[in-house]
């Protein structure tokens, strides 16, 4: 047995990881990075990178094929073998070579090997040769990330279900496919699957997308039929049972759907219950509760980032809060003043007022902040604005006949936007600029000056201003 | 001789005179607004749209081009008569109708015919029946717009060169087409006569896109290259000559160039040499200058609003101007306090500060506020950031050797962005973003809150604050 020292002890070498080491070492610290499997993680491997390099290719053959004089064939079967290599291409191989490379050069120690906490301070790694002591003098960052939750349905887990993983790392397409949820995961699954040719099935217990604003759901759910995709909604599994001929027979509250192959996308669980949270104090299996700087409730030691700490499954916002946390434990460590008031250098602030999302289906999803259902039960006096985003020249031009919607939401207090939403065609890099005024609480009586270019479908943001009214009381430094 | 009195006079009815109409309206003041051509104004019938209408097409094709397993044949050459008639749709058939029932809507009197000022707030028009004289209570707003500006050069006038009236609304496309100018209008309708089939030459007395970063110019003279576009830089057209055969020769430093037409895009003229400025002192043919309120400086109730007030030549913000203007106008009619300091609501700041465009070429420009060089030349302290674009994830997803480059430019003393240009196929839509960010003059360490969604090409905002570093001192109340 080997014993090291470190700065710092980082459990898992996901995105999340990998900025938490590099922020951390850019502060000066020495910093171990645990990593049983792949470097890089799901959002590499097995989520954004690959389900993204499954999606695009239909989605800019669909765009071209909404604009006028575009050859018919444009909308041909996707080539499957031709999409997988492409996947293949985007997922690295599931090769992390090269995020090995880019941890070595940011002077972070990777070592290889299942990390388990084994008491205050301290990691175990088990590697290939031996086992490691790593002590962390002054923290030890747990982002192991979450894994797809399985619900408790009779014959569910002996029927061999696929998750987000297999989801995104087929080798071959099934015929059909069965998709038990209707979150972000099987929205887009559902998409890519109908376009690789493959006949899919979305239940969801209830609607589709229930955490965002509720036409996104609507909207989405009329695109997968259209598609092709049947889609059942309110509808519960009651068991599942793969066949010996390898079917997989699904009995529920609508009837029986028989597929291939059934995939579970019912939410997320932490990746906590082999991590050795038992030897400090802690539930294994359970989420971590941390304060706005990562750091767990009642450790002075001990960091949960991204996933782990349930404010968020969203790579970007692992990210976010990564930088927050090497900073932070930087600062700490060197005695450096705490920036941990609202908004600060070292905190998530946005986690909870600005975390924006695009789901990647056609039409796409965007939001950021609250939806006017959150806001209210958040307590604010909100407001909501609703534009067809398809009146909108630079959408008519972007695509004839383009359909799309959007909201935002106005806390009539403070007049700044709390949330918003877009659904269209190749909404995904609009919503950033509603994701800065959200962040930085720009007042509406400022947006005003921020003149989006004519004619382009950001003219949206006009558009709400101006169906929302320049009535307001300006401030009195103005007047 | 009839004569009607109006509040406001408006001479102009394109976007520019259209807003400032209904804003006055809306503020409760009685309207005329006075048109000899088609409501609705250059934007409508022979700029933006009719050229974007043109552009949009083979940008789709090129973009599903760029994606993997998308037929070949989805570059085959546009269909030039589906091109024209899309176009034609766009530019509503040269009919506007439709605008003329918003007039009517918005509680405007139309009045057709030809406006002149004829002295001290008193416009004279001439209409297809009589002369009327409408006498306005409060203000005259000009917002006539500007021509294609015609340079002196030897043999061009008696060429029956086009502007960009005839290039946007052209019938037949010719087999070729000089341009001259490497502006916007030069290098947009290049691009869209090329996807046309037509062989285009494009003749710049220096770079393209002088008014931006030098990169974009560099970057899409080499675009127009690929596309096959003949591109002669730094060169002077000295002679222009419509042959017997009606073949246009010119004559330039670099040599004979010979097309079937011949574009001039060199710039703007104002529409103002025969509106009667004489009347009330001013010099016919000049711009106007105005204050932030957009009135012409020494008058009180004369407001030259949009192109005319050479302030930026683009619909936008000529849109953003009229809606200060009507407010004013409107304000200022009841006594109302005017909100005149920087960033009021009564004021076009943005103009000197926060302009965005987009160049709808392949790859498109987008840009808002200061180049690096015009913020030094305006004395500010500036820092340049840097990215390559094509090394974003969103970017790699969305084109297969995504090629683009981002900048940002940093004020050093109050940490924000002055401005940004990005480069790179589809950033139209991310311009906006930044836009809010310089407007609201956010600083650069809350837009570290404001996270882009992963994976989206937004991410570059990401990456160039991380490229700047977050070393810069946090703000006291934060600490």
């Amino acid at each position: 047995m080997i014993t090291h020292e470190y700065d710092v002890v980082v459990l898992g070498a996901g995105a999340v990881g990998e900025n938490v080491a590099d922020r951390a070492v850019r502060g000066g610290l020495t910093v171990a990075l645990i990593e049983g499997e792949l470097v890089g993680g799901d959002c590499s491997y097995w989520a954004c990178m690959p389900s993204k390099a499954l999606l695009r290719p239909a989605g800019a053959r669909q765009a071209a094929h909404g604009t006028p004089g575009t050859p018919p064939s444009v909308l041909e079967a996707l080539d499957v073998e031709s999409a997988l290599a492409t996947r293949d291409r985007f997922a690295s191989h599931w090769d992390d070579t090269g995020q090995a490379e880019w941890v070595a050069n940011a002077g972070i120690d990777l070592i290889r090997g299942r990390g388990r906490l084994s008491g205050r301070q301290q990691v175990t790694v088990a590697t290939e040769e031996e086992e490691q002591v790593l002590n962390a003098r002054h923290a030890v960052a747990v982002a192991t990330g979450s894994d797809a939750y399985v619900p408790d349905i009779e014959g569910l887990g002996s029927a061999r279900p696929w998750t987000s993983r297999q989801a995104t790392s087929v080798k071959h397409v099934p015929r059909s496919l069965a998709i038990i949820g209707g979150g972000v995961v099987a929205v887009e699954m559902a998409t890519a699957y109908a376009s690789l040719g493959c006949q899919v099935y979305v239940i969801a217990r209830s609607g589709l997308l229930q955490a965002f604003e509720p036409f996104a759901g609507k909207m989405v759910a009329g695109a997968l039929r259209d598609l092709g995709i049947g889609v059942f909604l309110h509808t519960g599994v009651q068991r599942v049972h793969r066949t010996t001929q390898g079917r997989v027979q699904l009995t529920t509250t609508a009837g029986q759907v028989s597929a291939d192959e059934v995939l579970v996308a019912t939410g997320r669980a932490p990746r906590t219950d082999d991590i050795g949270l038992e030897t400090v104090g802690l539930t294994p299996g359970s989420w971590l509760t941390t304060d706005d700087t990562l750091r767990v409730q009642g450790y002075d030691w001990l960091y949960g980032v991204g996933d782990v700490n349930r404010r968020a499954f969203l790579t970007h916002q692992g990210k976010y809060q990564a930088r927050a946390a090497g900073d932070v434990i930087a600062a700490r460590a060197a005695g450096r003043p705490v920036e941990n008031g609202p908004w600060g250098r070292h905190v998530a602030t946005a986690d909870l007022l600005a975390v924006p999302q695009v789901v990647f289906t056609r039409p796409e999803v965007a939001c950021v902040g609250f939806t006017a259902r959150a806001a209210t039960n958040a307590g604010y006096r909100a407001h909501v604005v609703d534009y067809d985003l398809g009146a909108v020249a630079g959408s008519s031009l972007h695509a004839d006949g383009y359909k799309g919607y959007a909201r935002m939401v106005v806390d009539q207090e403070r007049q700044v936007i709390l949330g918003a939403t877009l659904v269209g065609q190749d909404v995904g890099e609009l919503i950033h600029a509603a994701t800065v005024a959200v962040a930085a609480e720009v007042p509406l009586h400022r947006l005003w000056h921020a003149v989006p270019s004519y004619p382009t479908m950001s003219e949206i943001w006009l558009r709400l201003l101006e169906t929302n009214g320049r009535t307001q009381p300006q401030p009195r430094e103005l007047v």
